[in-house]
């Protein structure tokens, strides 16, 4: 169909063996995990307990920590934030955010909680983390950071915030959505409260599989309640991990999915080297202002806008023109752009995966050359 | 593997075009919905519609309802209890509920809502409709019913509540998780304000999915908030339905497959006269207990005890002496236990499919005959 460049925001192209995985269980018999001893149900809890033992092992955590299952990181993101943060509490953010974090914590300030944003430099996107000294309160309850920006491709120095919220006795959550399957994430030192991250991204699974990677202490009143399949008489949902964040059904095809990918994850090379060679060439067409910073470990998103074009303009002909997929505009993520100072176009993002090329990467940048001389 | 009757849980064997249609998806290149305007993410935003428009006629929905997806029913009715009801607002439910709707009832209760609960006869389940007069108030806002029972199979008499919160002026709102696809559900009438459903029961899509069909002008405030891929810069998720309730990335190979269900039980005859053949017989054996009303229109769901036997016993050994998949217990709905008289020992429940085959109920039958001259 064209070029994906697109990966930030669902990795279009999976691995053959997820849609096996999937088809197979749909093609099988199985049934509704935890809800009945029967052979259907326990094959069904079989696939759910494959997928969670395959991302506690990709985050290298023990068993303090537990797994619960979602839809999509903006569920997992709710469940923990609205199910950490009371009244009173205060959070410290960063400009980097997305709105599945941005939304719910002004619905939490509606509500009496309070919280401040440690900003970014223009341009490159590059955080002040004096900021995050200058911010702390004695109510500071959580630090929620992006692990890397979807606009940038800018990584966080996760251990300097660890060892922050570590100092500082505060919970740290972590939005893996850009970073999950990429980046190394190690939760062995227990200073991560909770990271939150999507399947249908870097870990190459199906739309539909996310969730949080957790502390089992951590105090969570659940955000959506339901069924848990055995204690039917509570009138709360039970306190145990998962079954306190997993109320109703699992989607259990789609965790099949998930295992698949990560398992494909953990036996292939990163994209990273491609996106370097994007980088090195991309600097040298004229006219490419180009935004993140290339000092410091990153992923492979980028942002870009063509001389003083709407990037909306150059996304289409970027389509139109040459099948290139990429996406235009703000990303989700406003408060970035206010930083970059993109508020007024927003950013052309181009997205790699491991299926990108070196031969589309040229050809990107062919096309990249042509519309700057335009 | 045996005979599997657990499908009031999930339907386990689902249709051949219900697995082709998920890893079309998956094989092919589908990308993020409304997250750009490119052909990827415009083939995945097709499939999302394709899913909509499926639900929309299936319910006879107008122009006045839209469909958001969720990844289960659950999360529907979460959705639409918490987003309608606020504190000081009261509601009228049945003693039928899923833990899905009274766990979400007894948290909003805390945060100063109240509610009321229709109760059934003993062993009949059958609703006394009186209650419902007898408990509307002044601050009634709702009315939640489900459409038929999970643990008995009764069915609500829809057309007398549609016409009493018509008349009351309150919001109407269906668990339809066991009737959707299998019970007609017609909205074209205007007086159901929500209808929640979820995918992976009888419409027989992949696990992941649901729902809920809404009225476009339902003061809904969203409970899951974040990304919306058009107006990042809004501090508060979109006013618009379906954006509304839809944050963050929906399961597109999931409603494919949900749209290959739907379109599968359009082409079908439902398994209604094999349960009516089923209660026939089971009828006949005696030391069985049937739990249910049989004198009204019902879903072929059947709950059963044999003679003083818990549920859990009887339910093992159907599966450990027959292979007979069944569930014993409580269903995730406690009121309807206490109701019928079995918040003892529960109930051993049997649901069909529309791939349950005469020889497998003949089957089961005389299981069910040898387990009771035990």
């Amino acid at each position: 169909m064209g070029i994906y460049l697109d990966n930030a925001a669902t990795t279009a192209q999976k691995p053959a063996s997820v849609a096996e995985a999937v088809a197979h269980i749909l093609q099988g018999a199985y049934g509704n995990p935890s809800r009945g001893a029967h052979g259907y149900s326990l094959a069904g809890f079989r696939v759910a307990e494959t997928a969670r033992k395959k991302i506690k092992d990709l985050f290298k955590a023990d068993h303090h920590y537990e797994v619960a299952f979602t839809n999509n990181a903006t569920v997992a993101l709710n469940e923990v934030l609205k199910g950490l943060i009371q009244p009173g509490d205060h959070v410290i953010t960063t400009d980097w955010e997305h709105n599945s974090v941005l939304r719910p914590l002004y619905q939490l300030e509606a509500q009496g909680a309070s919280f401040d944003v440690v900003t970014s430099e223009a341009v490159t996107g590059r955080l002040d983390y004096e900021q995050f000294t200058q911010k702390i309160r004695p109510e500071t309850k959580a630090v929620i950071c992006n692990h890397a920006s979807n606009v940038t491709g800018n990584r966080l120095d996760l251990e300097w915030v660890k060892d922050f919220c570590d100092k500082q006795g505060v919970y740290l959550i972590i939005d893996a959505s850009q970073t999950a399957g990429v980046v190394p994430i190690d939760l062995s030192d227990g200073k991560v409260a909770a990271v939150c991250f999507t399947g249908h991204k870097s870990l190459y699974g199906p739309q539909g599989t996310g969730g949080v990677c957790l502390q089992k202490n951590l105090p969570i009143e659940p955000v959506i309640t339901g069924g848990d399949g055995m204690q039917s008489f509570s009138k709360v949902q039970p306190k145990e991990l998962p079954t306190l964040l997993e109320a109703g059904t699992l989607n259990i095809p789609g965790l099949a999915g998930l295992a698949a990918g990560i398992q494909w994850v953990q036996e292939q090379h990163s994209e990273i080297d491609l996106g370097s060679y994007f980088y090195q060439e991309l600097q040298k067409i004229a006219g490419v202002t180009i935004y993140g910073d290339f000092t410091s470990p990153r992923v492979a998103v980028f942002s870009i806008n063509i001389k003083d074009a709407e990037s909306a303009v150059v996304s289409e002909l970027l389509w139109e023109d040459y099948q290139i997929a990429t996406r235009p505009g703000y990303h989700c993520a406003p408060l970035m752009h206010e930083a970059l100072g993109t508020a007024d176009r927003g950013t052309v993002r181009l997205s790699l995966s491991s299926f990108t090329t070196k031969a589309e990467i040229d050809q990107v940048l062919e096309a990249l050359q042509e519309l700057a001389s335009r």
